[in-house]
């Protein structure tokens, strides 16, 4: 069985995040599957997919190392270089399980999306919920 | 059809590592599924996967590199910021293929735990096998 | 339904790249499966899977991210310890959905193969088509 959700999210400019984790628990909840795994999927090249602890100071930590590229070096590709290298630095899918209903994270696992892009976006993810 | 298996492991101190892949493969045995795929997941914020070459000296520039995530630079987040930041340059999950009831891994891939935190942890990993 | 293809490369010696979406994709196209995911695994651990924009300009801003793992360093690893390191800056594995008989890839997301090692290689990638 596979059940198909679609999430839109609206960022502002990078470095930010938005935390995602509720809306992708209700598209499994609403898939009914009881027993197998979601792909979370972001279909984008100047924005990530984080899984960690959502906690204010950490992320301020997160920010500063992301900016370890710098904007201000001089890069080939025009105006927003360094927001695909930092999506690089993180990834544009995460696969969990799912156990007896429930997404299988563990106690300080968020699904964090991270805007690195330099104008606000419209940012859609995609999630597949496969199994029984 | 759907296979779980749930693996425990007891960590050192971080940076450090166990090789987890013969616990994984013995998952994918017991599944008995023939043609699939197997998702590997850490539900940990301070640890992390890592597929790569079990070689003792290169687990030692492995731990260097993981050491570039300074741990006497001033964090915002109070006592292991250093331990989620080294885990986000590894993952949380891995999916790869069983073809013929076998992992199709490559000869020096190994699936490696390593242990970011600052005190021993106890660890479990989660295998879902997905196939026929 | 399951449908694997498997994929092979003949790489340049590191830093190189090969696009293979195209390739992807028409194993995707073969499996005739209308929704589901796709795994892109690659058993390797010198080379690595980008999904990112397939600019050139960008993709040698990607070269010089992966050359601050520094090649004239003292690794405990003979010969190519750097390769391993640059790899594990990528992943070896990447899922993403499929919906109507199509890869949900964002406009600019190409699926890029690095090849990190200091020979060429011949690489292959297996594809792994899971769903209706």
């Amino acid at each position: 069985m596979i059940h198909r959700g679609v999430l839109e999210f609206s960022t502002k400019e990078g470095i930010s995040f938005i935390d995602i984790t509720k809306e992708v628990l209700s598209v499994i909840a609403k898939s009914r599957i009881r027993e197998g795994t979601c792909n979370v999927f972001l279909p984008a090249t100047t924005a990530g997919l984080l899984l960690n602890e959502k906690d204010r100071m950490l992320l301020e930590d997160f920010k500063k190392m992301f900016m370890l590229i710098d904007e201000n070096k001089i890069y080939h590709h025009p105006s927003n270089a360094f927001s695909h290298l930092r999506a690089s630095m993180l990834r544009s899918d995460v696969t969990f399980p799912i156990a007896d209903g429930k997404a299988v994270l563990g106690t300080w696992q968020s699904i964090i999306l991270w805007e690195f892009d330099v104008e606000p976006r419209k940012r859609s993810v995609v999630v597949t919920v496969t199994g029984e």
